[in-house]
């Protein structure tokens, strides 16, 4: 039988960036290409002790199904963090817990977006929310980013131009992939921007609490008066990313769609590992669990950075992150980095090239990505040097 | 900000089951209206002991990210088992792992439907997957349900009359919410309809191993001869529900698109319980469990129907399972059971009205669903009696 796929699905490819995952099963390659979080950010011993407790005690309730929004004590021991340690959520918002961060990204679209509605988004993004958009048969428009966020400019004339966009998809904190955190400045015109052409401003922040260096600054969220902002974030990157547990605070008429939506992906999220969360957010010392994981990608992403400084050649430009677990670097004269990318493979050294990134998926790209969290640090020291002379051989 | 949502959803209302569950907080109401397993079809000491060795010995793979696809030693040990125990899977299908039977049945949808598509379903069908179609923009066309199965006379009408129809959707084993399976005669006869117009079979077979009476009936995935079955499951009715674990298996083509689709959706389902579903499969004796959750339903569901045969008025009219969680009763005359169900829960009585289950959510039913899972045997004995009573005053 010939087999009809949907249109919405037809065109869309699996993540370039997962399937790069599924290759390096060698061993002796260098990986810089992984986004996943250092399994020494995983809690493993206080979620075990909790674990046994919970199947000692509440494994009738931990093993039966739950409520679409969540587990109401995870919901509420997020709702208050994300208040007092964030300004985040008003009487106006309803905290629900999702499937990992990427299920609140796409329920959100699927809430606003008709078919042939578009998504504005930085360019370069996260490939996961692009997919998530295409995949409700949405439109993804990109608009630079640059040093100190999207560029504002062009984003007035992209939302002059696009009326039916739906929604402005922004990372504006240690972005992934191209590390950079907006300004408050840049975050306050933005906002202006959204509230005047009545889009949504879905706001995706997965690293935000992984700063290492320099000063925090607002979420978009906390000074939503509006109305106009979903937050999404997930425990992926300070608990356990294989839990599959996020979060999103949003206007309420617009989360209670999102519920519905929920229920018919997947009912609810994994109850046990909710309690779990939970017990160790009100139990241990989730706050000092997390210095713990910046101290640690501080230090990684440092070392990164001195080795890029000693032996990088100066035409090949990077940014310097303040969190999260990626830096971004960008080849000369606006070189496409495929042929880049293609060699340092050859030389046993994985990225990610920039193209899996674009909002045009046709575009190429003169970048690619670095992860810092996940290669040790002498994997580090002689992965840096490996494409630092390979650059010097093709560009300089 | 008045918010727009999209038109998908804005029409779809919770699931009326849901509802009804979270007002069941009243501990004094007798409850036949929930879809929950007993809690002592969780094998919790077992899976107590596998995770304490997860976190042990397997915790930084456990709590890291894993592939979209599923666990492959999960994948593996479920392919292989519906192979053996139930002649499932060919060479052209694909296994993969979903986060609940859920998850599967919208996956489908979104890889072959377009908006404004056609799914068509028995009626009443279940209301999760009549709304993972909606919450897609497909239709819902239903087709009476008779005691042999899906009626087969206006099944092909139907057919005819519905050429965007993209899928047949079915319950054919243990059917919630009207407890009826189909006898292979139908099944053959509805395979072939399918074949003839070009539909997808969407087999959704989260009761099969329940089976406490009767004989085996092959699954239309078993004889799937032309590769136009999709069929779903899941581990929610044999090892834990909250854990949120199901399959598919389908033609390689299809699956490969419903991935990139899950992808976006939730990246994977939560990798612990995955490993802790393997290792429960394949360490401890899972049919030995199975037996004893058939043994506990086989029970329940006899004194519910001995109850019933009883005191219940010869005018109502009810199925007799062989297997799964529900039976379904029908008023006299096409009379509505929206007043009877109201009735009944002033009585503290919870049923289902029929109309939860309906294709067309504007149709009346004169039907209600009993779930014999859940209440205690003193509950049934005692429910039971409250319903007849009320019966007997209301139409005979």
């Amino acid at each position: 039988m010939e087999y009809k796929i949907s249109n919405k699905l037809a065109a869309l490819k699996p993540s370039a960036i997962r399937e790069i995952f599924k290759s390096l099963a060698d061993p002796t390659i260098i990986s810089f290409a992984a986004g996943n979080p250092s399994p020494l950010s995983f809690p493993a011993k206080d979620l075990a002790e909790i674990s046994a407790d919970i199947f000692e005690n509440s494994a009738a309730a931990a093993l039966q199904y739950g409520t679409t929004e969540g587990y109401t004590p995870l919901r509420q021991a997020v709702s208050a963090r994300m208040k007092e340690k964030f300004a985040i959520g008003t009487d106006n918002d309803e905290t629900i817990i999702t499937t990992g961060g990427q299920q609140g990204i796409e329920l959100a679209c699927k809430a606003l977006c008709n078919e042939g509605d578009a998504v504005i988004c930085e360019n370069p993004s996260f490939i996961g929310a692009l997919n998530a958009f295409r995949s409700n048969g949405a439109a993804t428009i990109g608009v630079p980013l640059c040093d100190d966020g999207i560029d504002v400019a062009i984003l007035e004339d992209t939302l002059k131009n696009t009326p039916n966009a739906k929604i402005l998809y922004l990372i504006p904190t240690f972005h992934n992939p191209a590390g950079i955190t907006s300004t408050l400045e840049n975050r306050k015109q933005v906002y202006e921007l959204a509230k005047k052409y009545g889009v949504i401003i879905l706001e995706d922040n997965p690293y935000g609490e992984l700063r290492f260096a320099g000063e925090n600054v607002p979420t978009y969220k906390s000074f939503d008066t509006e109305g106009i902002v979903i937050y999404c974030s997930s425990f992926s990157k300070i608990l356990s990313a294989g839990m599959r547990i996020g979060y999103v605070c949003g206007p309420k008429e617009i989360i209670s769609k999102m519920v519905v939506a929920k229920q018919v992906e997947d009912v609810h999220t994994n109850l046990f590992f909710q309690m779990l969360c939970y017990r160790y957010m009100t139990e241990r010392d989730l706050d000092a669990h997390i210095a713990g994981i910046r101290k640690l990608y501080g230090d990684k992403c440092g070392l990164m950075l001195s080795e890029l400084d000693k032996n990088m050649p100066k035409c090949i430009k990077y940014t310097r992150p303040e969190g999260g677990l990626f830096l971004w670097c960008t080849l000369p004269d606006g070189k496409s980095s495929a042929e880049f990318v293609e060699k340092a493979i050859e030389r046993k050294v994985a990225v990610v090239p920039g193209t899996a990134f674009n909002c045009d998926t046709e575009a190429p790209s003169d970048s690619f990505r670095l992860n810092y969290s996940m290669p040790s640090d002498e994997d580090i020291v002689r992965g840096i040097k490996i494409l630092s002379d390979l650059a010097r051989e093709m560009f300089c």
